[in-house]
């Protein structure tokens, strides 16, 4: 199931995306109250192009997890490291489908970073392996849109990675998902820039979220960020930077200039 | 005026905190609404110590600052950073005054830091240095609970400095005061720990604002941890952690072993 969050004239809710039979554009098949409890269907239904697509969740917190994939962590000429690195997004960096990046004030280099996002559907903490499954209520497309050229001055990587617009997420999350073997792939004005399989996690979607939970509680709608594949690359004004998961759908947004 | 924010029988809410002029115990005036619009005085007041002081506000955010004082950045064997050092404590970490801080699963060496803790009063982002103070509701103090085992290990401190009960905040936010030149201690069962002004930041309130709001929006009641003094150390199970800094009052909490 592909659960959407969207806006039309003026209300926010939660809608099921559907296909329909005959083979016609997508619906909304929008939901009474919200997808991390039992639900019911409206019974209003309204076609996908007509609404607004928002960030599906609004995450109290995005953790998010670096050099993942071998590959990538090579590309940068850094080691694969032991422990996975762990930091976090604010809720103010996260941005819906559609909606631009936008340079911050303190840089002038944005790196593009295709990852598979995790959504929580409910409190945890300490959660062992075998039940990390349950705490999942699916999965979206991200970008962990970096300013490499902050991230290289600072240590720390708060702002490199923490920025208003650095965390677009989307189109929606699907809750039927094998998470262990999907290709991902980032496109630039239509080119490819990052090709990987999720299969080349170096800790897979379990793993992490025993990491994080050892250590923190994640709430209903707290989003994690697995790790980005080859092939990171620069992103300019202009720019339209497109993820595309496999089983999930493809986030687009464009880049823009500050000001 | 010292704001607090509190429970009592199941009610949650904001009050002043106020020192009866017969020289009596002080007493919570409730207000109507909350301290970060126009606010009335509801009349009802109620002795401080028959509510629980809950930490004094719930930050969507926390951006902490690390080696902001020369000699405790010495102290751990680092340089005075260029750049200051950015972070990010979840809105999970915060608990308030009273609260125990627990041990997390993965680390057996936590340490205390007190912090000036800078309360945000309304929505910003690109402040500039002299409209800095226009941003500010208040000030409070701050534990920046540091497992000092998990930062030695992970480069990223997320788990280091973002586990639950990582930072407490409170006991209320102060808004009349010049944050400028405050003594700041830190005591462990009432034996001094760290002691330390605010004139000895290497960058000052209004910087630090003018550096985070460079790169993203804070909201209300998001949190700026301002870095601590030299003194850090160790916390132990049973101990009892306290804050104090000039003008704002004390955060004390005791320190627990996990489970």
């Amino acid at each position: 199931m592909r659960i959407a969050r969207f806006s039309i004239d003026g209300t926010v809710g939660f809608g099921v995306v559907e296909d329909p039979a005959d083979g016609g554009e997508p619906v909304l098949d929008i939901i009474k109250g919200h997808p991390f409890a039992a639900f019911e269907r409206s019974g209003r239904r309204v076609p996908l192009d007509q609404v607004r697509l928002l960030p599906p969740v609004l995450p109290s917190k995005v953790v998010a997890i670096g050099r993942n994939y071998a590959e990538h962590a090579r590309e940068l000429g850094n080691e694969v490291p032991e422990v996975p690195v762990t930091f976090f997004k604010p809720s103010t960096a996260v941005t819906g489908p559609g909606d631009p990046i936008v340079f911050p004030a303190i840089s002038s280099e944005l790196h593009h970073e295709a990852e598979l996002a995790v959504v929580i559907g409910r409190l945890c903490r300490e959660v062992p392996r075998e039940r990390a499954r349950e705490v999942i209520l699916g999965y979206t497309c991200a970008n962990d849109v970096t300013a490499r050229d902050v991230q290289q001055r600072e240590p720390q990587w708060a702002r490199a990675k923490g920025f208003d617009t650095s965390c677009p997420l989307g189109p929606w999350i699907e809750t039927d998902l094998d998470p262990s073997d999907l290709a991902i792939m980032c496109t630039v004005n239509g080119e490819q820039r990052q090709l990987g399989r999720t299969a080349q996690m170096i800790r897979d979607v379990e793993d992490l979220i025993v990491h994080i939970t050892a250590a923190m509680t994640l709430l209903p709608q707290d989003v994690i960020l697995t790790g980005t594949p080859a092939g990171v690359g620069v992103l300019r004004p202009g720019d339209e930077v497109a993820v595309t998961i496999e089983g999930i759908g493809t986030l687009t947004n464009p880049v823009r200039a500050r000001g």
